[in-house]
């Protein structure tokens, strides 16, 4: 792997750069908790993010993007993989236990980053994990050669703290391929910094940079000055969540001008999208004009702002409107790493070089597939069909995207076959499903805390 | 609440002094496992504490005050609640465990530093906490603004490891607002410093400190200097507990020159006390003339050392008769505070100041009550009356105090009466109590081991 | 003792230097998993060791030198304590669990470096403990003043990392004194220096210091300018095998070279081992000609390079033909060190002191034993025959050392009486010994993996 590395890097010193051009860095931007329509490019009007507009203007927008997963956990087990998390039981939100060895992305599911290092790329990963907090988890056993960042589900923006973390982990120092770090101003431009570091490192190879800001996730605490900036907002957590935003633009800023100022930015594959739809009570996102949001598999849940930006290969300003998932963005990447068709037939991710590019004029997928609860909550979209099922006991509810995207005329009762015919194909989809094999993060700690209150109670 | 004491401050600012004045600064300074006898102002030869002697002469000596509990955790509950601990199932000496987060002081307890937080006073609390050592039961997570000290049980005075802690804690690195660090020599003069920093930091409004020394409690370790002051006394460890006692006197000596020269010390309420009666056995404490001592429901248990001192409002060099217990401290801190009535009659404790000043001419308590064990051994005291049982199964013993301080002569057959109505007191006192909630620290460690053991044994 | 050590120094001072010089310093270097081919004075031709070689010709070397088990941590039980390990019960490979308070050595078991400090020694350690990693099984509360090094059954050679140790600690910080340090450069120099700066602290008192190198132990690291001058060996893994007892010898001399500058080397009684036979799949050591490797009773799991050197005493260049085994070092250090005759007897190593001078003509033992598994290996050995079960349910076969140094003759069914005796002999020894009261690392995190398989489990 080393020695492929150097090699690369050789060809490159050589004049051979055709090679390093075919074969793009990748940098892929996630944001946590983000609404459909808290950007510029999807229309909102209170927050400005100029960066991440230009980004869209610069490469292709999709209009129906999706993410693997109504909530945060599966989803990056999804877009770590290139595969349904659900495959091998990865559907609840991952508590934090460092001392739990069997609670994370399965060691037997090659991630990646892990796939991209035997291609030859110097992997980075910067910001959010959360996939699993014990050793064997940890993003520098999974493929990543640099790791900045905190393994929870969330993070305090300013402070940490060895002796006094909160639950989930929230204050941990900051890890730094293992080393604790505090944090450096707010966490939001500390991590920015990181990921440029990463960049500027690692300028003369190919290397995959996974970027995951914890922002605009709860807590809802954003730098004073920036907040300032937006004291037209009245309601006081919609003004924090703008000023959190507002932060993480400007960090997708300098990671493209750190491109661009590198000469990198042309042969940079760029993608930026959200963990799940945003959840409008915990931090004052919106999703309009989509009905629900995070924890729904209502569009508002699953539907996110999704860019691909890749100046060198693909057209600026266009859009892309067949539904595309989270996961596609790995096997995108995967194929332009070069990794064999054969490998990539077995994700359930797809290239979407081939379809973006006019190659393959079909929709990259006859149907996507969400499942939540063990299957209480589910949902399939297939053209501009979609049908779901809201909770347990819910008869599924057919909607009709095209005309409905806020999916409020539910025409199952017209249209039986229809429903049968949807639901036929996400049972077979389910067919290859496991179950959970573990908890979400509140029922396990009820579980763990069970065990303590055999030692917590009375003497007598 | 940030607001709340901006406006204090520029209100003291403007010129509205009596404000200030009438809300006092609250010092809190409790010794660990000091007895009755071992400082100057109740008699002590052998051990000269100036600082307290003066403190002491400089306001109010109660001869009737009480800890809260004849041992340590339980008594720290009710002094930082204001009420009787019992009522929430605080009985045990608590085991260190930063994993469990069911064992500490119920978070659904309000504390004395919250309320003190929420009336616009800056907490800062220094030395031991003892109320749990999970996340969640953190200083810093109940009240206090600042917090300097450890959370376990007791703590070696000169030394900390990050890998090698003692059981319970003792070498845990010190948590300074949940960062670790090193102990700056001695540690009582560490958190002597630190107090006073506290103090010279929050000057300008009002404040309450809490500085929880561990000395004179074990583990027997004094710095060679002062030991040597001490050669005269021939016992060891009466030897070392001197010296450490001495220290902690000059201790409370710089926090009271601090407040001077700040020009606090008017208008600041000073108390000081010990957490529960000298364990003569453990380190050398002395309790003469009382009957008992820590861990025993005779007075020598529970009957310590008691002072308050603020000389804008009380006078200096009196004395108080009537029983006092540790939480009437906290509520007496609380109204200063200009915490509401209604608040206060939630509480066990009393606000002293209108007996104190002769504006309430009763005595602060009908009775007192104390029960350890879940009731195998009691007391309660009312008058100069005290009936007490001192173990599982034995007959109650009556005592008048006013006569027979060292609980000599049990009066209890010849006074059945008495004793039937003392007795009732307590039972009707006691329904309000709950169980204990977690065991102590001995059981907790064996309960916990028996879960080790399912995992070590042999393979065969 | 602080006295005695005062008084030792203060007579060294006055010109008593009899008793210095009758009391030895004490320098035990351990070697792991270092095969019995694979130094230059047991014939290797691939790695030079010209520090080790030297070492064993400035003293004794032992022909039949064994350790007390064929593996790891046991042997490091009987060898820190002069007992079988069987004694106790400490059977197995201890797992890496800090919070485990029941799995370590016994602290009812007195150590020789605790009864080294009652006789006024100082006592340090470097490198691997491996005897329990809860904060009652450190060895600064077993027995050494100093100690640097780790508590888990290896570590890696050049990082480590607060918040990503890998499996069983191998990259917890180091423990210096229970702080946390970063390892300096390689971890053998690092070890080295550390034992060095030891022997200068202490070079005014008579010491006792343990230099556990964990090299030659996995994971195979070993510096770059290193593994370069063994460029000619072709198999990678023995090329850096090589590498690393390459720089553990150079620790060796620069130990012996500072005992030498110190003017210490005459009265230093140095000896150097391994902890078991090399395991070449593992590692790739050798042990030819011997039968087996690590893990097994046969002479390759068990006799292992093996010198004494004292050159106050003992005379350069001799050999030792006598089976003698790990912990009779200790029990020779212990009684040159002036421990008591009654202690001695209590253990179960002998003082080879008098064998070596030709005070005592007998061999050192009648017969050595050892147990694996609970019994389902064993071995015996008296004289030139060693009658051994291999495994479960096999028939202990009969081998004649003398002529059969590899064990490939098996003579039990030619002299069955022989058999019938030395089985009956490791039976008597046998009813001395406990079940291990702890399993093996594996069969270990099984049983705790299972507890938290209660907690990660579907939740449907």
């Amino acid at each position: 792997m080393r020695f492929l590395r150097t090699l690369v890097g050789a060809a490159g010193g050589l004049g051979l750069t055709l090679l390093a051009a075919d074969r793009p860095n990748v940098v892929f931007i996630l944001a946590d908790d983000l609404g459909y329509a808290d950007v510029g490019f999807q229309g909102c009007r209170d927050i400005p993010t100029p960066q991440l507009d230009a980004l869209a203007a610069a490469g292709v927008r999709f209009t129906s993007g999706y993410a693997g997963h109504p909530f945060c956990s599966p989803t990056r087990a999804s877009f770590m993989t290139g595969r349904y998390q659900h495959r091998f039981g990865y559907e609840n939100n991952i508590a934090f236990d460092p001392q739990n060895t069997l609670m994370g992305l399965p060691v037997a599911e090659k991630t990646v980053p892990e796939r991209m290092q035997a291609a030859g790329y110097a992997t980075g990963m910067v910001g959010k994990w959360h996939l699993g907090a014990a050793h064997l988890f940890h993003p520098n056993r999974r493929g990543f050669d640099f790791f900045h960042g905190f393994l929870g589900g969330g993070h305090d923006y300013f402070e940490v703290s060895a002796l006094r973390p909160m639950g989930e982990g929230y204050q941990t120092p900051l890890d730094h391929n293992g080393k604790p770090r505090e944090i450096d101003g707010y966490l939001t431009d500390d991590l920015t910094r990181a990921a440029a570091g990463f960049i500027r490192d690692h300028r003369g190879e190919p290397f995959f940079l996974y970027v995951a800001y914890n922002a605009p996730h709860t807590p809802m605490q954003a730098p004073q000055e920036r907040l300032a900036t937006f004291a037209g907002i009245s309601d006081p957590k919609r003004r924090t969540y703008a000023a959190m935003v507002s932060v993480l633009d400007d960090g997708v800023g300098l990671l493209l001008r750190t491109l661009e100022e590198l000469g990198l930015r042309e042969r940079t594959l760029v993608c930026f999208l959200s963990d799940n739809g945003g959840p409008p009570t915990a931090n004052g996102a919106r999703n309009d004009p989509l009905r629900g949001g995070k924890g729904s598999v209502f569009e508002g849940g699953i539907r996110v702002p999704f860019v691909m930006s890749w100046p060198a290969r693909l057209p600026a300003g266009t859009t892309f409107a067949h539904p595309v998932i989270s996961h596609d963005l790995s096997a995108t990447a995967l194929a332009a790493a070069g990794i064999g068709a054969d490998t990539l037939a077995r994700l359930d991710g797809v290239d979407l070089l081939p379809h973006l590019l006019g190659h393959d004029s079909r929709p990259p997928h006859e149907a996507l597939f969400w499942r939540m609860n063990g299957g209480d909550q589910w949902a399939v979209r297939s053209g501009d069909w979609k049908l779901l099922q809201a909770g347990p006991n819910l008869a599924p509810a057919l909607y009709n995207l095209a005309g409905d995207l806020a999916e409020t005329r539910d025409l199952a009762a017209e249209q039986p076959g229809r429903v049968d015919g949807l639901q036929a194909r996400w049972k077979a989809w389910n067919q290859g499903n496991r179950e959970a094999f573990f908890p979400g993060f509140s029922d396990y700690h009820k579980a763990k805390n069970a065990f303590y209150k055999t030692l917590v109670k009375p003497t007598e």
